[in-house]
Parts: structure tokens; C-alpha cells; sequence
């Protein structure tokens, strides 16, 4: 990594963009000077880089001109108003909130697709879940041909926000001492429970996630037309997602080659034997994706059947964007 | 239904056993004589039924030719130990344990299977899940041609016992205590965590509960060859199971026509719009399985997809069984 660099960070305050200021410190990302961003409400709190409390500014104040190097943590329409500005002033920007039509890069699964990127750069960093999930599959595609994957994501509240984490808590804490709940934050008890719909679905029942999931996964994979089922489930943990994925291969699955190639993949550590990871146990705080339960099918070698777990504000989120803001800085911005 | 007749339920101190006997009384089942039993540890407590304290007995010392209709609600080894000995009496044996050879039935789905049977009659009742499943997904049999279901089984605490239900409550209370947490009952924290693997894997990575699955779902819908993929997890929720349910089928998938059958069939709730059912909120004391989200595959209209949750104590455990029952009694047993 060559010369230090101007970096501003929208969506400071969020559990995402405060995650990701304290990646860039950990991974000593060539950074001159940084500058924090946040809407209205959230400007004046600050946020610790190197030993200093950096404080947050508004982002519509913001002259684009003093940055290079641009993270987008914020909302979908806070992206939408200002990317072009940062644009315009000639910023490499990476998106993480899958606002812009940039190509979606996660650097195990398609680090290729950023040489053929225009300047200035927009590139966009996927949702947790399908960084996840791309850097477990994208390891088997040379060994099986995938006909179709069925996927159950179990989210933690930290993908809601940190109103999100504390309601969980709120609400298991009203339970154990027997006291009334009234939900906040979600519509109803999910504290002991399972929101099956994780947002507002469209008429054909969809929720944006679930839809944003399969096209981010499908374009991470470079299988346009790849059959994906998905449900994105509410599960009443704190931090760690959690993925049962099952794979349909056109043939018999070779557990041997899969193993291998999980093995020597970047980005996973695989856990076998009798032992599977968790969320809690494992993934929290790590940067690499935990799999699980390689198996075929009870009855069916065809399948292939695994189970995730990741810490879905780390990889996937904050630092999938840092690693690509890694692999760009390699060729000059 | 028409005369009385005794009655006697194994295991009867368990969290089935106990709920079979409640339910017995709850939908007024003909019972002259009630003999509760159980091994030597459980014997000497009592269960209520209608009004008075049934002392549990040991089944060790029972004389079979005492009762018409035995529940076995015991483990795989006391069934497998004292149904000979049932039998032998001539008494009808209904076996929620899965360990007996007996053929699997779920009225909503196979109830036909009853009439071919020679006497003394032996019938199971099959895991919890696998009769959830096989209620929702019977009425789709004929509108479509399954060629696979993708099964991801969040089960609560319950399944596993009364000891797997405080451990949960104990453990959550250490938690938010910030005392260190020392797991009993499960090998790791279950608290705010997601456990991908219930009971221990043979050497092909699949779990009892898994294969158990499998095989009576395949069963109960009369389709030995179908494709099922299944993962069981245990989740931290103390009632009720929910299940994320992705089919493929041959063809394009009427959602109406779907709906209708859903809408239509026995011993299911649809919930539909932007409402979807939950354990907590729904299914926990209910007798039916509550169905919702139904949708295609977000590109593929031959997928369908569903969520499922349902009080994994009454039906397919306890209640199930004494619909069983209730059945055979229309027939002298």
C-alpha cells in the first residue's frame, strides 16, 4: 500500500460505519486525514479513530473535494443524494448500502470484476448476508455444478441497528420478570420468539432483503440465472448470523473435494467432526465466515447441505468495503 | 365415540405425557380407568386429571391386560421394552416414541392407512415436526407435482424436555446479569444464539431427528422417493417450533388455487397480507398448524415457499396421538 489518502465515512454513528472506522484503524488502512459524516440528528457526537474522538459532521455541509476515498454507510437515500456529489468530485466511493447501480464485489468471490471499472470508481459492497454467503459458495463452483439453492438466514438484531439490540434486551428482561411487554421497534414479542418477515413485503410477498440477497448473490457468483430460495428470519440474537443452506447439484457431491476446497478457500474456517460453529461461540467478532455441518442429503448425494454463521456487522458489512478499499488502493485511485 | 375404556399412558410425567393427559380430558375422551406410568424415578408423582391427582405408577409393575388403549410418550428403550408386553395383551398401542415398526399416521394427511391394519392394532404418532409438515403440505398434493422441499426446522427448547426449558430461562438470566455463563443441558450457550445441530451425528453428519424427519414425512405423504434436505435447529424459544419451507415443483404453482387448499384443509390456519404467524404470537396452545407467507421464489414461479409454526407439544405430540385414538375408537379396537 502506497501513499496515505483522504477517506470520509457516511453513516458514522451507525453499528455499521463505527464498525468500520475501527477496521480501518485495526488493518492500519493508509489513512491522512478522515473525515466522519452523518445526518443532521446524528452530527456533533464523536466517534474514537487512533486515540482521538473524531467528531461527526454533517454530510450536507460536506465538500466532497477534501476526500478520495468515500464509504457510504448510511441509508439507501442518503447514498442516492450525495454519491453523485462525491462522484463529481472525482472520489473513489464504495457503496454498502446496495443504493447505486455499481457492481457488487466481495474480494474471495469476484475481486476480477474491479479491473474493468471506469473512473471514477463506484463500487458496491453487498449486504452482510450475501457477502457471506458468496464467500462459502463461491469456493464449490468449480467442483459442482449448483442447480439450485435454498437458504433460511437467521439475522441478529444488529442488522436491524443498535434500537434493534437493546429492544431484544428490553423485552427478554420485561419477560423474566413476568412484566406486560409492549414491543417497540418491531410490531410484536421477539424476545423467545421468530419474526418470519423481516421488513414490508411487496403484493407478491417479498421483502426487500430477500430480494436484494438474490440478486447480489447471483451476481457475486456469476450465476445469472441460478434458482435461489430464500427467507430472511428474524432470530433473537444479539450479533452473528446464521445460514442453513442447501445445495441441489446436477451430480453426486465429492464431501472430500468440498471439504478441500473450504479448507484452502480465504475468508472460511471450516468446523467438522461432531462440532458445528455458532454465532456466539464462533463468528462474533471474527472476520472470516464459520461453516458447518458439511453433509449430503439423508437420502441424496446430489445434495449438499451446510450451515453459516458470521458476524454479519464485520464481514459483510464494514469490513468486506475496507478489504475493497484495499484492492483499489493497490492501483492508484 | 361410543363406550368408555381404560386408558394407560406412558411417560405420563414428561412434557408429552402430561399434555396427553390434559388433552385427553379436554376433548372429553371416553376414559373409564386411567393408569399413568412411568419409569422408577418419575413413579410416585402425580398428574392431574379431571379434578383429582392420578398417582404415577411404575411401568416396570403394570399389568397390561389392565387397559384397552396404551400411549406410549416414553423414550425409543421403554417403548421398545414394554410394547411387547402391550401387545401381548391385545391392548391397541399408539407409539409417539418412533421406535416401534409401526406404520406413521397423521389423520389430516393419511388417516386412510388406519383401515388396513390387523389387530392388536399398533399405530405411530409421529415426531412433531414431521406431522406439522405433513398437515401443511397433504392439501398441495394434488395441485402439484413436489419435486423436492428444502426444510429448515427452528425448534423450541420443549422438544428437548422441561430441563431444556430452564436451562434456557437460567441461562438468558445469567446473561443479562453479566454473570459468566457455565452451560448445563447443551454443551455451549443456547441463550441468544442459534444451535445448529440437535443430538449427536453419525458418521455421515445426519442427526436421529433428521433422518427420523425424512423418513415419516416421506410416509405420512405417501412419496417414498421425494427429495427432502433438512436441517434441525435448536433455537432460543422456549414453545413452539417454526419451520421455513421451500418447495420445487414441476410446473409453475397456482398461489390461488394454494390458498384455496390451505384455506380449506383441516387442522390449519392461514394467516395471509402482510401478517405472518409467529410460536409466541399464534401457535403456542393452539391445536392447528399456522401457515403463512406463502409466495413464490422471487424469480421462480415453480417455487413455492411457506412458514410454518406450530405448538410442537399438542399437535404432533400429544395431540395428534389422541386424534389417533379418537379415530380407532370409531371401530371396535
Amino acid at each position: 500500500m502506497s501513499q496515505s489518502l483522504d477517506v470520509a465515512v457516511i453513516g458514522a454513528t451507525g453499528t455499521v460505519g463505527e464498525t468500520l472506522v475501527q477496521i480501518l484503524e485495526e488493518r492500519d488502512f493508509p489513512v491522512a486525514n478522515l473525515h466522519l459524516l452523518a445526518s443532521s440528528e446524528s452530527a456533533g457526537q464523536s466517534v474514537p479513530f487512533r486515540g482521538k474522538n473524531v467528531r461527526v459532521r454533517e454530510v450536507d455541509e460536506f465538500d466532497f473535494a477534501k476526500a478520495r476515498l468515500v464509504f457510504f454507510a448510511a441509508g439507501p437515500a442518503v447514498t442516492l443524494s450525495f454519491a453523485p456529489r462525491a462522484t463529481a468530485a472525482g472520489c473513489t466511493v464504495i457503496d454498502l448500502s446496495g443504493a447505486l447501480p455499481a457492481p457488487q464485489v466481495v474480494p474471495e468471490a469476484n475481486a476480477e470484476v474491479l479491473s474493468g471499472l471506469g473512473r471514477p470508481l463506484q463500487v458496491g459492497s453487498p449486504s452482510a448476508s450475501a457477502a457471506a454467503l458468496a464467500v462459502a459458495l463461491a469456493p464449490l463452483k468449480g467442483l459442482l455444478e449448483i442447480r439450485q439453492v435454498s437458504l433460511t438466514a437467521c439475522l441478529a438484531m444488529s442488522t436491524q441497528g443498535r434500537e434493534a439490540v437493546s429492544e431484544l434486551a428490553r423485552q427478554t428482561t420485561e419477560l423474566l420478570n413476568m412484566r406486560p411487554l409492549e414491543p417497540r421497534v418491531f410490531d410484536r414479542q421477539v424476545a423467545f420468539n421468530l419474526l418470519a418477515q423481516v421488513g414490508k413485503p411487496d403484493a407478491r410477498g417479498h421483502v426487500p432483503l430477500e430480494k436484494r440477497l438474490v440478486n447480489e448473490l447471483r451476481e457475486l457468483l456469476q450465476a445469472p440465472l441460478l434458482k435461489i430460495s430464500v427467507t430472511c428470519v428474524q432470530a433473537p440474537v444479539f450479533f452473528g448470523d446464521s445460514y442453513s443452506v442447501s445445495l441441489q447439484a446436477a451430480a453426486d457431491v465429492d464431501l472430500q473435494a468440498v471439504n478441500a476446497a473450504l479448507e484452502a478457500a480465504e475468508g472460511i474456517e471450516l468446523v467438522d467432526g461432531d462440532d458445528y460453529p455458532t454465532a456466539v461461540g464462533d463468528a462474533v467478532g471474527q472476520d472470516v465466515v464459520y461453516v458447518g455441518r458439511v453433509r449430503h442429503g439423508v437420502d441424496d448425494p446430489a445434495q449438499l447441505n451446510l450451515w453459516l454463521t458470521t458476524d454479519n456487522v464485520r464481514k459483510g458489512a464494514a469490513l468486506n468495503a475496507v478489504q475493497l478499499a484495499e484492492l483499489l488502493i493497490k492501483d492508484p485511485l
